[in-house]
């Protein structure tokens, strides 16, 4: 597929110039057609300690303009097998959680149908209800394979039933999520109860907690990971707070005690040759990032995941 | 009155030391009674552009430590002529924000029972309209004197009738504010069109916007807000963004060209004598403050206004 | 002028949200036809101090998401009266300065034959050598009103003749400047020596001084100002640490001492009716910034100076 | 244990609302009894380096608002096998070392009546020895399990006897520690001379450094720790600057090649089963941190203290 | 006075390049003769709130390398006039205050007998004490001029009678002040009791507040302060947080409501022909500066002052 | 070798007062003769995306005050074993890449004519070639060890054959480059294309990738590393951004999965025996670092290069 529209060449425009878009590939609009789109949701109303993931999808973007078109590590160049597009920002009503929820499902489910497969920026981490609902309506219950430091499977909070800490309750109570093969990485810290455990088990998440990889190794993190997920139609969910407040401070619950995004970016590139339907990478505050390194770290986490799907499509 | 209960003593104690409260005060429950309180509202959910003012209370009462009891400016000790005490916070819904104006309307009238006086740290600018509410339904209608770099007297946005954008168009429709005695002082900036002036003037409020203070100085801004505002009850309403950014970079929508902390204080004691019922500082969003000037540049604010507030309930 | 096409809707996009163009305005290739281009030179090769101005222009883009479409201070709606629009970056080598320079001339004659009239945002202070080159070609020599807390009118530095110390030096020398009418306007701080002063008077600038301004308030300083540009073509170039480090601390030599961001607005705004042909706003460097506040007030100074040239071209 | 007082509901009053205690816990004075106290010593005369330690106590306060009840990496839920206080602060003089000393000393002591277990927040590492005298006067000579970059065992600094870095030179000197079951982990960087680890051994540590764990592993590094200090009366000192300045940035004399919090978290809960006479957390300077990362890590380890306290206290 | 040795060649060494001496001027120990010294004193066991200043010396150091050799505000190139040097920094002991004050008195009592004059950058305002002694002991009482956003003339705290809150109490005690000639300049905020004022007339100071200057403006103040002074020798004390926030945030103590960099500028400069015979500029803590905006207002402070020495000197 | 004079006495001036040389060690000209030198080449001429090196050699200079004088991990006191001097800064024209490479070798070619080895603190990569430059006409071709997120072997950008992507290629290409021992380590990243890999290994480099440390540790990685270096003639070159950005925010062109600082010093220290003829350390960019966390990682890093040089010079 040597038809692609790449990005902007760097050796015209440097990378510190020009419009930010997601690696300085193309908008949307200025693509004859488009196979993966990276989208953002600037979003941020359904937190529950810091705020300001609304800004997420810009910051992101700014802190995208060094990546090249190779990928070493997978040995893939996603923009040659792919066309591989920004598509913007989905705009959502931010004083209104239940319409927001509504709104995101709509432009997801519109986009994915101009598109094969989506990668959404964040925005909070409910926005992963609504984009599991417009995947699941197309290619059926899922697979999730969820990176955080929490579980996401709280019940309500404040008499919300939609919030960031619960759209895994949520997707699972809705019959989005495959209960045999579904999986939270990374999570550690306190919880409220170990009912929190219980109820998560119930609703079909197993869990490869960052003890665990602390005390095994990455390898047998990926060993278990990989058996879990199987070959299902699987949806990849990035809370960036996955990776230890050293790696990603600019996020709103960081937890001490996790991953290094080294660890981070090995996992994912175990993924090559599964079927990724979609996924997301969220909980980017900016206002708490230091010189774009949380940024940096979510800029390479989309870019391995677009390269996951752009190999996948092209095969 | 000699029998008040002032802050904790700095030189047993040194003022970085133990929980913080507004200047060190007592907390409402170690008093018998109290006459003024200042109180917190973490809240952001009515905010259009940077979030973040849910920290504002505990921010500003972390940047409180160094008020002193005297106040020399305006030759007053207010913790010894009125029993002051910090109330805490009231909390509100994050989610919902239909149910945090009521829930914010129904805990300022409950306190309001128990006190004289109350001065809100915000939280968004939203929480003037039920702040608003209940000391209208104890005073009736009030002089508004209203310092922000905006009107916040817009319609609705998103379809959002409550918002801290339109707290005062909201209060003006529902006959809060003494329509002939209300006055902004020290907005600037771009607006949507040359209507929202002239709804402005409609709502009840003439303007001494910050180009005025540029141009014909402080004095003369006084002579017009005093003139104003009259002998009416009033109600002070400061969003810290009426600074300049140089003076309070936390904030949320900030805008070049504001006023300096020293401009700001010199109005506020220009105030003395008047029947302030009440008070709120609104919109300080910590995660964009430096070295707490924007939270010591509010504490002095509140500080200020005590000092009125205590001065006048002693008179 | 009704038919121009404003920047995004802000009810329906939110203000956060969407690739940052200036102000949200459309980009050059998407309108038929413009009337004032906003463009960015990132660029920093001239620097002698604190580099960084190359992510001037997207920092400044970022910093302007709040700019709304009346102009309240001058009574104008300036994306009403001319079709305003962000023509992007200049790309230039940052690894050769004499090449630079020539693209950077290149791009600006070019760009004003598509336009009427240019605002540029830095970049250093460098690129006005150009700049005054493209509009001195189209208008003859020029009145140069200079912002800035340096002279600008050394000679040459490590050998080079063109650097962000010398614009006004080899404009001077190359005819570009009309010597009767040009002025420095915030300058202050050490120099090498007196005769720094004497060079500059015979390149043709009188200066306004910080000190004076201090000394004498503002409105003189406009006296002497508009006296001395008379009603020549009047090239305006701000470099951004005329401001004093308080209200502009993101930029490369900052000088103590300076101009508010609210003096500064409003010289500009007494410029209305000027025959304004070129404006720059220079030397933003986004690293040293905190919470957008250079970014912020660099961006109310390009809006001032939009609002300046669509009420003259409407007139 | 049931009848135990817990942290703010959560679901009430958000995690970012009130007034700061550790973990948002009941004040000593707000409960009849307790057990388990964590008290702060605002405190940082005695740093040879960078200050500012006097404000720990209160950023790390800051930082616990995210811990909930139970902790699911020990399966204890802490605040419900003890009552778990905040005891406030200790004051002390800031112009006084030796009577600072004191103060903390007879203040521990006190304390120490109250309550069966405190775990301190400094202030500086100086307060472990008065710690240490207090906690020896009750349990005898102690097995001191010290984490931190440096050996803190030097002899005097520009005359003084007790500051940051002689602590455990003292307390040996005093007979306060068990020689043959005490060690330092962590440590790395440059020394004064080779004399420094002959003199650290004979006051009776042994080393488990950083390069140790490098080059070892963390599972050798608890196998080592564990027969160090057998079944002795344990009393655990951290010195925050253990973690690498990635992963503690807040602290006054960093040094790089350091833990990550992961693996000081992995280590600390192989302690179940000990028996931890007392605690401190120390060295936590907030002008330095970033995003609260010291403060969260900081108040995790805190977290994991308490915890094991609470479940061998239960046992 | 042709044959002073003035700063490292900035056309042959860039500005940033080479080690930070104050304006890059030679160290005392580079020159055969100086006549006036910058001398830092690292050193902040004296403060009540933030410490940090005993970074302050080679931040200012860092701060001051734009410094240019000609001023103009004063048409003086003070490095021409006099030899000016760099003298390094006074290593006083930072765990034993008694001590420390008692080392800065010998080290300035000897640098008194190499140079004609001294300019310290502190450190806290404590070593205004022995600086005051060591220079009153060789022009016996001198006339005080003190900005500052405080009295500095408490008595003692937590029992130590010199610390930065007290050093003019003490040399109002001991003599070292002329009574009739001293004044504070900038002092604000809030005081413990009205008593504070009455304590501070009594040790011989008048008051030129900072309100004072925001309600009569800076000329009524110079004249104000010109009357007091005299013709008396004097002393220049200037605790750079009589600047407002905005322009000093690194400071220990900070106040609303203070002067800008541009006011205290032009109120040094109209101290020339006074007879200066020692100045210091204190209470810079690098912690809490943002791009050394704290810093550069100090490193002109200092080279204001040097100016006046210099021009002095040379009459 | 007793009669070297080491740093400062911290035992008399406090390790943050006096002017910084690295870890306080004599400058060049203070001394009779030197062994080693650390000099400073304060340059970002070179760099393509994020510039500010030029404030490198400062900032490390600074960070670098803890050193102290034994290393325990090497068991080797190196200002013993060695006389180490700072050689201050090379000045090189900023504005002319071509004739700053020029000076850089000219003086890094004299300055070992005094010393037998150098350790460069960069300014930008692009210094390693006229450093290599320097080494290969006094040793002939050498194996270079580079530490680095990228290959640095890159043609020519904007024309500009001499850049910091491209040192690596041009030395290779002028044969100062011992094409069967040159490897590079830590690589990481996006590249351009495939080629870029190809042309790197045709250039005499293999290659120890980030990826490849995190699946087979550091063990395999330094085997891997020795066995290439063989005994030859080594050059190592640092790019601090070989580091995770967690651990070294402040640096140019950040890459997430990077190496921590306490796996990269356990990688030099295996260097112990090999005959290093030169090393430097480069990319260190002050303006994005935090707490000085990349000024210390490089000081340390510099530490223990100089240690390996001193005992390999004493053996």
């Amino acid at each position: 597929m040597t038809d692609t529209i790449g990005p902007v060449d760097a050796s015209v425009n440097p990378r510190y110039s020009g419009i930010a878009t997601f690696a300085r590939l193309p908008r949307i609009e200025d693509v004859p057609r488009a196979d993966i789109a990276v989208v953002g949701i600037p979003f941020d109303s359904g937190v529950s300690y810091r705020p300001g993931t609304r800004f997420g999808p810009s910051h992101v973007r700014e802190s995208s303009r060094l990546l090249r078109p190779y990928n070493p590590a997978q040995d893939v160049s996603p923009f040659q097998l792919a066309q591989v597009v920004d598509a913007g920002d989905i705009p959502v009503n931010p004083f209104d959680l239940t319409e927001a929820v509504t709104e995101v499902e709509r432009a997801a489910t519109a986009l994915g149908e101009q598109v094969q497969r989506i990668v959404t920026i964040g925005g909070d981490h409910t926005v992963a209800l609504p984009l599991l609902r417009a995947v699941a309506a197309k290619h059926g219950p899922v697979a999730v394979l969820h990176f955080d430091a929490h579980l996401d499977t709280w019940d309500t909070y404040f008499g919300a039933p939609i919030t960031h800490g619960t759209p895994f309750r949520r997707a699972s109570e809705e019959g989005l999520i495959d209960l045999t093969a579904s999986c939270h990485v990374g999570t550690r810290g306190p919880l409220y109860s170990k009912q929190d455990l219980e109820d998560d088990e119930r609703l079909g998440f197993s869990i490869v907690s960052s003890e665990y990889i602390e005390e095994h190794g990455v390898e047998a993190a990926i060993d278990r990971i990989l058996t879990r997920i199987g070959d299902k139609p699987l949806y990849v969910s990035i809370d960036i707070d996955v990776l230890d407040p050293a790696h990603a401070p600019g996020t709103g619950t960081p937890e001490a005690g996790g991953l290094t995004s080294r660890e981070l970016l090995r996992i994912l590139r175990a993924l090559r040759d599964r079927d990724i339907v979609g996924a997301d990478v969220v909980e980017v505050s900016p206002a708490y990032d230091h010189a774009q390194m949380t940024g940096i770290a979510a800029s390479h986490v989309v870019y391995e995941l677009v390269t996951l799907l752009a190999a996948r499509l092209a095969s």
